[in-house]
């Protein structure tokens, strides 16, 4: 299979999931209110140095504001970039497509969520992305399941992928300055060529798969429940840690504003309400 | 006069300079509501590395929240810091002690502000800071009044200091991925050493002056004002962009977390609420 095939095999496949999940997020914000079904609006936009996105945002009684995108870009790295980057010390030259996910919800019982995955080339091509969820009331059946999910997504590939991931995951985002985790984990994968695309390509459609499995069961199994004050406190709380971890921290925000990637999508993740105490 | 005594007479300033903004403010909570004045509370904390500062932090009733810092740190600089400041390519020593303030308001109409003036050793020694200004909704005869009192706090100096250090300012807090400026403006200086400690100290104890002078005036002019809902939402936008700079920008914010500071201390600019969109 040659390059030019693997980058539309996986453009079609971040598309396609793109459409089932906003398919399911609707479906969700019509069972928890039937009048007036709040739908995703969606905007194109274009890199001036190739390429471009589409962004899926919705704004509904069940989330609060989720962002749904999807892009493919390519170009020449920054001098900066090809230092830290893969396959690009002497060629600049790179491709990248990937979906990115982040659902902020109404109730605090209901956990926020964050997926990506992503195919990127330079010299080299590989596989990357993850899903961690971040609750602000923890409920452990919630966070056992959601870890039983990605463990049997993973162990059709390889055994190793479970405690690699989750641990990778776990590093990831811990925010080093409070000492605390960003939420409570999930799996986190990078640089992933094993040598076989069809595998990779394959556990990277199961991730988005299992995300489709085990998310909205947590939003049906929690969103008609009651909260109080403090509940919500706690929420806006967890979420300036939120924005705390991806503006000091996170590789995708560096990547897409090093990039020049679209500033809205790219900052679409940040939190409608939070709060620093 | 030696750098010990240099360092006395700074020390001595802005803990002098913290007593006389602390009170004022809540002078401020006192004419606002007589009953049941809120108060600054107080925390220090100690370096591991070498000294220490003090926080203060007030909730009240026109301010929503404000942070005053004081702190005065010593000890070896990582490799990492060593490259970016002046005078410690050979000698990672340093010496450091100043001032910082951001304060949030309850009512959008009264601008959030932020003043920090610090000493700073290093194998060279210099004064830096500034103060700016940031409404939520803008008021031109306010950021007028704002800019003159500093416009006059620096010709007592140096006619060219005003022009340069309003630009520095403008240049410092512009956001470059949202292409906008994160406020009103103000003065920003760093690496100030004309020669005369005497000149520059002044200078600096100045700012806090001309600070002292300039903000409670607009509080009071606005703190009884009306607003509407509109207004908060503008205000909350505005905190988002606020809390986006600090964490992905601001230089002091990478200072302290750098020197291993009190996270608390430096995370304190943070809002107490701020929305994105």
């Amino acid at each position: 299979m040659d390059i030019i095939e693997k980058r539309l095999l996986t453009t079609n496949w971040f598309t396609e999931l793109r459409n089932k999940i906003c398919q399911e997020f609707e479906k969700i914000e019509q069972e928890y209110a039937t009048a007036n079904p709040i739908k995703f609006s969606y905007k194109k936009w274009t890199r001036p140095g190739g390429g471009g996105g589409e962004m899926g945002m919705m704004k509904g009684k069940v989330f609060e504001k989720v962002g749904v995108n999807i892009s493919t870009v390519h170009g020449e790295f920054s001098e900066e970039a090809q230092k830290k980057i893969p396959g690009c010390e002497n060629n600049p030259n790179f491709w990248a497509s990937g979906i990115s996910l982040v659902a902020h919800m109404h109730s605090p019982l209901v956990p926020a969520i964050h997926l990506n995955t992503r195919f990127i080339n330079t010299t080299k091509n590989w596989f990357g992305g993850g899903t961690d969820l971040n609750p602000a009331i923890e409920d452990k059946d919630d966070i056992e399941k959601f870890h039983q999910t990605l463990k049997v997504c993973c162990d059709k590939y390889n055994l190793a992928y479970y405690p690699k991931y989750k641990k990778w995951c776990d590093e990831y985002f811990f925010i080093k300055h409070r000492n605390v985790s960003r939420g409570a984990g999930g799996i986190f994968y990078d640089y992933l060529d094993s040598g076989s695309f069809t595998n990779d390509f394959a556990f990277t459609q199961d991730v988005g798969k299992s995300f489709l499995q085990i998310y909205p069961e947590l939003i049906r199994k929690h969103m008609h429940r009651k909260y109080s004050e403090a509940d919500k406190h706690e929420q806006l709380i967890k979420r300036g840690l939120y924005a705390e971890f991806n503006l000091l921290y996170d590789r995708g925000t560096k990547f897409g504003l090093m990039t020049e990637g679209n500033v809205e999508a790219i900052l679409m993740s940040l939190p409608p309400l939070a709060k620093w105490s």
